[in-house]
């Protein structure tokens, strides 16, 4: 089994008011040295082992996860170990 | 500047049926070797220099950031290089 970890986050040039929503909310609790916040997503997919599996989750990201015309995402693999 | 990425993801126990309904769509799109789907948050936070960043980042993420009662996190602090 593998274990994909995929992260996707919103490009630069697209605002995030939820990030700065949060971010004054930091700044209300006295956090005032946080200058940004961005808020993306983090998704961690179980499968199973074969050839192509990092084309399959491009395929995936692209057609399922992400939003490529907003978002960027990036993966990495690792080998699932069971004890 | 500090950058800290703080991953938030369900605790094992928690049921997770927004990760099920993805899974259920990429059975849907043939992907049947994907085994399991959880779905966690990614908040980037750019943060000034100090001593305690990760105290400071413990504390944002207990009061606001997760949810500790169903919610895990864990977190990078990376020195952010300006070119």
């Amino acid at each position: 089994m593998k274990k994909v970890k995929v992260f996707i986050t919103l490009k630069e040039s697209v605002l995030d008011p939820q990030g700065q929503a949060v971010m004054q909310s930091l700044h209300n609790m006295d956090y005032q040295n946080v200058k940004d916040v961005r808020i993306g997503k983090y998704i961690e997919l179980e499968m199973e082992d074969s050839a192509d599996v990092a084309e399959q989750v491009d395929a995936i990201c692209d057609k399922l996860l992400a939003n490529t015309v907003i978002e960027n995402y990036r993966y990495e693999i690792e080998e699932e170990v069971h004890s």
